[in-house]
């Protein structure tokens, strides 16, 4: 599947699950998956109908999949990342571990390994493609690109340690510092 | 897309990037996407070309797409789980934070919330659907089941502070403390 960043997704309800499992299932009580969890928000929620932003950026579709503000999160946040042909990150690092999984689409990451000074150091280039994962080690700099002229570069990230706190590089020094005290990226430059 | 849990997929490689942006691509290094980061294992990695398992419980493929063992994470970890109709998870708990996002298929989510004594306490019943996501809270008891006779059920799974350390339920009882030393989830029951 593609996950839509549209709200013209058709919510797929799953058939009826009729089987019980010991005790366990015994006791269960049946709610509908509106059943909130926290803060208003139901427990089980559709991607395709979260709030997307592009939060100035073009050709970027940012979802807060599961998040430290909206839902509570503590450790872990997952957010969906669609970007546009031609359209990238800015060259950031984060005291964060972060893992890529890429739905969909192809592009270019920059990674500076080592990078944890002032400048970002040079970087390697990877292709990242269509089932393709890669993970950021803690502070290095690095870029993604969505280098594909003819499709959207559509990405889980997953990040530990929310709200992220980033910083960004702009003509090669580290410009902004800047704590996110919202929940998305900072995506500068 | 569908994430492939066989090996049969064919690794689709990224056009090359042309384009450069400023002083940090300027110092780029193109390396292969094959070029190590840990352990002897390449950067970027095709999901359909790492080692499943099913530890023993049918119906189960388990992937682990960025692990503590295997790929150094120290606060994340991310599974591929794909559960064949009817096969699901025990009913179990951790002490950590847990994301699903639900990749294809649908199924049915219990879940105890507060449940962090002896017994599991009494479940709450949620449909899940393609394209869903939710979290489950600190050791609060759950079960993942595939419910839908016709389909796979593939999710994404994000847990914070691995590798995993899980007790499950047996007969409504907690029967067993089990720190998962490698890299898996301890699927017994």
């Amino acid at each position: 599947m593609q996950f839509a960043s549209s709200r013209t997704i058709t919510r797929k309800m799953a058939k009826p699950c009729l089987t019980f499992f010991f005790g366990f299932i015994a006791l269960s009580a049946i709610v509908e998956a509106s059943q909130c969890s926290i803060k208003g928000l139901p427990l089980v929620r559709n991607i395709g109908e979260l709030p997307q932003d592009n939060y100035g950026r073009g050709g970027l579709s940012h979802i807060t999949v599961a998040g430290s503000v909206l839902h509570g999160m503590k450790e872990v946040e997952v957010w969906l990342q669609t970007f546009a042909p031609g359209s990238r990150t800015p060259i950031h690092r984060h005291s964060c571990e972060e893992v890529f999984v890429v739905l969909k689409g192809s592009g270019t990451l920059y990674l500076a390994s080592g990078s944890h000074e002032k400048y970002p150091g040079k970087p390697q280039e990877f292709k990242i493609y269509s089932n393709s994962t890669f993970h950021i080690p803690v502070n290095d700099a690095h870029q993604v690109w969505n280098s594909n002229e003819d499709e959207d570069l559509q990405m889980l990230v997953i990040i530990s340690r929310p709200p992220v706190k980033v910083y960004v590089y702009i003509r090669g020094l580290v410009h902004a510092a800047h704590c996110s005290k919202i929940e998305v990226p900072v995506l500068l430059g």
